[in-house]
């Protein structure tokens, strides 16, 4: 299977089709600012007149990851399949917001380090967990590769299930650790400026964290124009699970709201594999961990909220998705000045 | 009446309760960010352990200016009345948005300078606009009273009606530039700074704006220590009437979410008449016109969104209400560390 070779360029024409079409509803040309643009690129991906973006899907991608044995998270491993039974219990973040957005919801499990007997989640685990990275690979390339497909098929599965938006998110302690690490390599910055608190670490523990991360890429030596190459030697499942997923998303032409610093890692390896796919991304909001900023930048991406938010789970994703639904809303619902009778600037 | 002598302080130690309640919530501590501080917000502002914000309640006083004969506004003035009918006919930004969120949406003519034959609006016209207070007062203080006791029985009306959080705007041509000259009074600051774009003037109309307004702040001399006096001599109706609005829910305990430049400009004449109001008061997004930055400054406050509006109708709270709801259902329905039997940190 080949994850981008369906990707088209966004349908600009009909982005400057719709630009034109909002200068003429009844509000003063510009003054919705943000959400103008967002009506505009939700045209351009879809292709369609008056987008739609309801009913959205939410997809998590749960896994482990073996770097958690050099102690760089503040929570035990066992979270994440703890977590995996909150999700299936209703009674996470994730949950809350999407029953709010009225999101479909699926949670996979990747990955995770533990059997998980629950009927509430796809079973599609690749591995009980990556490898440790600073001691090997964090999965075989073939792996990779599978995490990555499955992701694509999540995706597809979930647009075909009716998803007009795809949200993405994740679980799975220690995957800031993994992040860092590959936007460490993809933007070629220091370590130090990438490493944050993760769920709430120390001063101390940020300090072994980047010395950890600088440690697995002497030792790793991913290659940083071979976006499989980085997640087999860094990880995680659940990242490449999502890379696969932004792309099955933007071949079918179905926006993607990226979560925070874990997602936005993500979407930096859809790019490499297909730049065109990045113009099917919205990031849905600034996450508090440093290391978003760069990831962000890389993707040439604003955010839509900056709350300070560090949760994942696709949280910030779902938050922000009723923006996305008011600039579709906006495009869809206003009247226009000949409509309405309503004088235009003089 | 007196408009301001039931309003009590907000519960704080019921947002302390809250606050530690929310550190019990499966997430890191801290890690929903802005979110946690509205949610320990509403808790003190309700006096709730689980507040809710919905259904919402939306009251868009309209009224006219006297000033617009001076050339301040890129739009006629008949454009405040041909809105008031876009409302009743569910065309503008507003009715998409009220509809999206679920809310009750009353639109109140409070001085609309022409009459206005329709069904669906509230009949409260004090006058047929203000006057052109570069030559006379905008009003009589008995006419900015009677606008703010209007402003506070339609916030009553709502909340009888049921809405849980009261949402106010306005639509009125030339009310930025009433708006300007009164954040000039009470802030003291250059008119200069404060005066912006409005509806979509050039920079040649900006300067004339910022000179007119400087005229007339010397002409009439309001008393910045009397927010009644400043009211009656720069208006305008629209103003007072959701300073009342703000008063009322305060009153009531129902948070107020605040929309742009105008109603945050109400709202610091709500401060001025009962400084304890404030903790009642949300604000929805930063407006891209410049004097906004001045008021919410003066307020003491930080808004929820910055995504470049400028266009009023409480458009930007409307967008905004979502992200309260979430910080409301994120108290009421995520379940605890105890309850989910999940780890927490090492």
């Amino acid at each position: 299977m080949n994850v981008t070779a369906h990707i088209q360029p966004v349908d600009k024409e009909k982005g400057r089709r719709a630009r034109a079409y909002i200068d003429t509803l009844t509000k003063p040309q510009g003054s919705l600012g943000r959400l103008e643009e967002l009506a505009v690129q939700l045209a351009e991906i879809t292709g369609e007149d008056f987008p739609l973006v309801t009913p959205p899907g939410v997809i998590i991608f749960a896994a482990d990851h073996g770097v958690v044995k050099e102690g760089v998270s503040a929570f035990p491993q066992e979270v994440t399949a703890q977590m995996v039974m909150n999700f299936v219990n209703g009674g996470a973040a994730i949950n809350v917001f999407s029953r709010q957005i009225g999101a479909m919801l699926e949670v996979v499990d990747v990955g995770v380090a533990a059997d998980i007997a629950a009927d509430g989640i796809v079973h599609k685990k690749v591995r009980y967990g990556t490898g440790n990275f600073c001691e090997i690979d964090a999965m075989a390339r073939e792996e990779a590769k599978q995490a990555l497909h499955i992701g694509y098929e999540r995706g597809e599965a979930m647009i075909h299930r009716g998803a007009k938006c795809l949200i993405l998110g994740e679980m799975g302690i220690g995957n800031t650790t993994a992040s860092s690490a590959i936007v460490a390599v993809l933007s070629g910055k220091d370590v130090a400026d990438l490493v944050g608190r993760g769920t709430g670490i120390g001063q101390e523990t940020i300090v072994h964290k980047q010395k950890v991360i600088q440690r697995a890429i002497e030792a790793r030596k991913p290659d940083k124009n071979d976006p499989i190459d980085i997640l087999a030697k860094l990880g995680g499942l659940e990242i490449a699970a999502i890379t696969g997923a932004i792309l099955a998303a933007a071949t079918h032409r179905v926006p993607i709201l990226i979560d925070g610093f874990i997602c936005t890692t993500a979407a930096l390896l859809a790019k490499e594999m297909c730049p065109d796919a990045v113009d099917y991304m919205v990031i849905g909001h600034r996450s508090a961990e440093i290391g978003h900023e760069a990831a962000v930048h890389l993707l040439g991406k604003k955010p839509i909220l900056d709350l300070g938010f560090r949760l994942g789970e696709a949280s910030g994703a779902a938050v922000a998705f009723p923006i996305l639904q008011s600039a579709a809303l906006m495009l869809k619902e206003m009247a226009t000045f000949d409509s309405a009778g309503v004088s235009n600037r003089k």
